[in-house]
């Protein structure tokens, strides 16, 4: 076998062997197979694409290339859940404790952000003494113990995927939706969980622009879980604007446990217990999203939920007085408040921009070597559809770099798109992606 | 300006700038461009094509990323003459002594062969002592008393090209009109001879397979050509059976001087003529093909053709007497007898087949260290349309290596196709094609 053949049958449209595509993963990880050829296959399949057969041998080479993450020492079925990035995006704090409350086990290696968007480690390390770098042992005995475990990646996941990513993100050839599709799940399936939810975000602030683009990637990943034989379901939901009111690293986390009190938005709220509900379905803890949604309401109105997440904090070595105290979280010198010149309604807030102004901020990575600034972030006082008065708060800017601030808060006026009321209502959840078809709401 | 950027323009199929192209080759050439993202822009390119802009830009760009050969102080319109490649393929033996002879300038740089298709430099060194590498002052001086040169070229001539060619070959991205255009006519136009013709081959020995891709070939290229200012036509010619009867370096030197002489074999004195008429005419020499062929013929006839031959191996330091006596030309040891089993006529005689066999005998190179002997080859008795009798020589195979004379014996036994006559006569010369359009024939 020659890569070169390899190479010349997808850009001839020939469909790959399972061989083929084993025979690429394989040398192209061990370095046989140099960046060059690799970039050309890789810009052949961007064309040329790939089958779902295609994309699942791909999926299953990726994972064969390195460690997989044995979790059956943990009781029970085991749930995991991703999202595809996005801005605000807290749901994984009030997702995880909330169904660990409800006893099922939520399991899961996270990565941190890059860009506008923010990590799920990062959010957590912005608690004093919060460790995710555990070994093995203790996330089977946390697991097991609580029900819970958040923690980075130790073993060696899928370094296929992460030399393909590195490529494809210089060459151009990231946007394919079978290459994007079996990136993410490469890294989950190595991940012996029983059960997968994929929130699959759409809008300014999501990698997906647009509904029918995102139905086609969250069917992609939803194939592919389903051929490795996993239960996988993808949520579709709004990233038009950023989730829940807080973007920033500590400034979600006390978001998040306001949620877990059943104080926190409306939106973020609505989202987890959807993705909870799912979750317990398949974890057959409850016969329907109904029963499962009750199921988490009821946790949270017990503080079950708030306990777990405290459980969490406490397992992992984080410091409980800034749960119990929130304004002991990292705080920022400065709050500054946007106040808005127009009158009306707010009409978009784009959530890339959001995400970048916190960049800006420093709360997040501009790099891998960026040092992130975990009080800063920004609160929004107004989202879509709200109605404005001159003067009213749009927004805080809790930052230590106070020219930066003002940056931003230039910056903020131009996002905040203020006028006549919208004629439609915005959207949070636009449907639903089983194995079974697509069900949109 | 960014390569990625670049990448990602001619990934969705916009056309390139002429300072992306300068850019792109420029960094590449000095290696700040790394492989990986030139192979991802060639093979984006192979999907979504170059224009003639483009393509004209890319040769400009090749040209420019190293040295030219200025030939201002040879006198007279210069002439030079390139072949897209073939089996068998004499004429630039014949052609230059015969041009040259009629009083044009015949300077020409050539390559060595590869594969399957013969170089003129290797069948040039099969006469002892001929020297191929002449510094500039000799290729001037040669070329302004005899009219005549034909060397190697020792000038850094589109290394660009160089660089990229050896990636093309190892990413499947060889194969796009634009690609093999404009790589070339850098090579050509860097050599600044004043009219250019392209012998452009067609059939199972060439590059091009059938006569629309060739078409487009020979458009680029003339296009290219004229684009920069030279005088530029293509001719389409057959390549599906090998040209002439000699295969090989020293039985092709043979063939040329026998044609030479007015005694060599129809179809390679035919086409030799055709391009060097052509050349008489770009040069000025005659008013149009009747009168070039005419002057052509004469210069066989009186014997000047002969003569510059001669000349032309003693300015380069080659044995005369080799020329004088062909049999002191290299001999190999067992010359070998192919006889028909079958009766009938010649129905094909595959180009391509015969140049491996030639090759298997060790008159080519398999890879760029090989070593030829240029004795060996195999001389056709028979050609396509020919009638055959039972135990009728078909061919000769010339070689030092008898085990490898009968595996050769053996192929050539399938190569010839022999049957019913076929119902249409082959064709020679397909057309023409210069800036004003293409003329079938």
């Amino acid at each position: 076998m020659r890569i070169y053949d390899i190479i010349k049958n997808k850009r001839d449209k020939r469909e790959l062997t399972t061989a083929e595509i084993e025979y690429f993963i394989e040398n192209y990880t061990n370095g046989k197979i140099p960046d060059y050829q690799a970039s050309a296959l890789l810009m052949a399949i961007y064309f040329n694409k790939m089958n779902k057969r295609e994309t699942l041998d791909l999926t299953k080479a990726m994972i064969n290339s390195g460690d997989t993450v044995d979790l059956s020492r943990i009781q029970g079925v085991k749930v995991d859940k991703h999202s595809t990035g996005g801005v605000g995006d807290t749901v994984t704090l009030v997702v995880g404790p909330m169904v660990a409350a409800c006893g099922v086990p939520f399991v899961k290696m996270s990565g941190r952000g890059l860009g506008h968007t923010g990590g799920t480690l990062d959010k957590l390390e912005s608690i004093r003494g919060f460790r995710v770098e555990l070994d093995e042992e203790e996330f089977i005995r946390n697991s097991n113990e609580i029900n819970i475990c958040i923690c980075s990646q130790t073993a060696n996941i899928a370094p296929a995927d992460k030399k393909l990513y590195a490529l494809r993100d210089v060459t151009a050839t990231v946007e394919d939706l079978s290459l994007i599709a079996s990136s993410v799940m490469s890294k989950k399936l190595a991940i012996g969980s029983n059960a997968i939810i994929l929130d699959v975000k759409i809008g300014s602030g999501a990698f997906m622009k647009d509904l029918d683009d995102a139905i086609q990637l969250a069917k992609a990943m939803v194939d592919i879980g389903d051929g490795y034989g996993r239960e996988t379901i993808a949520v579709l939901s709004n990233m038009d604007e950023p989730l829940g009111k807080a973007v920033g690293n500590a400034l979600e986390v006390k978001e998040a446990i306001e949620t877990l009190k059943g104080q926190g938005p409306e939106d973020l709220f609505e989202l987890s217990l959807l993705l909870g509900s799912k979750l317990l379905v398949l974890a057959n803890k409850v016969e329907n999203e109904e029963e499962g949604k009750k199921m988490l309401i009821d946790a949270v109105e017990s503080g079950a939920a708030y306990e777990k997440f405290k459980e969490l904090v406490k397992y992992q070595g984080g410091d409980l007085n800034q749960i119990e105290d929130l304004n002991l979280l990292p705080k920022a010198e400065h709050v500054i408040e946007v106040r808005s010149k127009k009158e009306g309604y707010v009409k978009s807030l784009n959530a890339e921009e959001v995400g970048k102004c916190a960049l800006m901020l420093g709360a997040g990575r501009e790099n891998m070597e960026s040092i992130i600034d975990y009080s800063a972030g920004i609160v929004l006082k107004k989202k879509v559809d709200d109605e404005v008065n001159k003067g009213d708060v749009l927004a805080e800017i809790h930052c230590n770099d106070i020219d930066m601030a003002k940056k931003v808060e230039e910056h903020l006026h131009e996002i905040y798109k203020i006028g006549a009321k919208n004629q439609e209502v915005k959207k949070l959840i636009y449907g639903l992606v089983t194995k079974d078809g697509t069900e949109l709401y």
